[in-house]
């Protein structure tokens, strides 16, 4: 299975893709930040960050996107332009057809380095130590995107709620209470559906 | 001027659009509103709200959108769900290439009824008096939608500040201090510069 984690940020956006076989070997297959200015249209910066994600899922092909789950408390200045650009690597996963997960900052701290309240340095130096790396990844953005890769990786077949709740609400198919499903949910699901009898994105694998 | 208001939301994102001409006369052109379920995983409801955003921006072709500003403060609890779909439909005024402006909900509030502590009742009666309507759009985020269209499309030619920022933004070309434009991005600001000199999109106006 490759996984596509993505830490969101409008400053730096942290992308990291590994693949998974048996057993937790996870490899590192890319990693990288999308940046953009300050001072450019916010509009603008998420375009950069869109346009990086289709790119990495075109040429990458994951089968799933791993994407932080922002919450309000974290950083109250900043959680808008952060929810904002989850939004947008969450749309990207939708156009692609790929299951979404969401984990926790915590979630990921605890699945890489058995601590959820584990300092910035642990993740990189874990992260390091997984992939079997040189040297960690910088910025601190791109191995918090590859740690959030390894923690579905590690999770995907556990108990994770975050993860179980959102593949639930793929699962269990939506029911047109509010308006139904657009043409594109439709063949989503569809595609969803063939792909697990497939075997290719099963749940909880 | 054409410009399509985004009152974005998780459960109902409202779509307004509003013609202006000379003065401060504007006409409705069309208002919705896009649901979807709640138990939809978030990523299909921002697929949802993308899509019928791309079909807006298709066939009715406006020449600018505005997004209400969302701020952190206001409900922490949706603050994440609604930045999402704010960044949704940020993104779909960049990929088509049109100029984006945010405004504040205590804008909209005193560009349409003098108040910027209104209430919503208010908000909606004076959206249907200024856009000559027999009944008020429902539900509220509809009406929402076209206030902030009237908001921009008053406060456009005035000293919004808000409006000013982001065209600005867009204005003063990005410097490419942070990893530059992608082809897109620059694509994009050609095309603005070039409407702007055939008076298409002319900020201020």
């Amino acid at each position: 299975m490759r996984i596509l984690g993505v830490d969101p940020g409008l400053t730096r956006c942290g992308l990291g893709v590994v693949d998974t076989a048996s057993g937790r070997r996870v490899t590192l297959i890319e990693v990288g930040v999308v940046r953009s200015a300050a001072d450019l249209s916010p509009h603008l910066r998420l375009l950069a960050v869109a346009e990086a994600l289709d790119d990495w899922l075109t040429r990458l092909k994951p089968d799933v996107v791993a994407v932080e789950r922002v919450f309000a408390q974290a950083n109250v200045r900043s959680v808008t332009g952060t929810s904002q650009v989850a939004g947008v690597a969450m749309l990207a996963a939708a156009r692609a057809h790929l299951p979404l997960a969401l984990h926790t900052p915590s979630e990921v701290k605890a699945a890489v380095t058995g601590d959820g309240r584990a300092e910035k340095a642990q993740v990189q130096e874990m992260v390091r130590r997984i992939l079997r790396l040189d040297a960690a990844p910088r910025p601190a953005d791109a191995a918090d995107a590859l740690a959030l890769a390894i923690c579905h990786a590690w999770r995907g077949g556990g108990t994770g709620s975050a993860v179980r709740a959102q593949y639930g609400g793929a699962d269990t198919l939506p029911r047109s209470t509010g308006g139904g499903l657009t043409p594109a949910q439709r063949a989503w699901a569809q595609a969803e559906r063939s792909a697990r009898r497939a075997g290719a994105v099963a749940p909880g694998r």
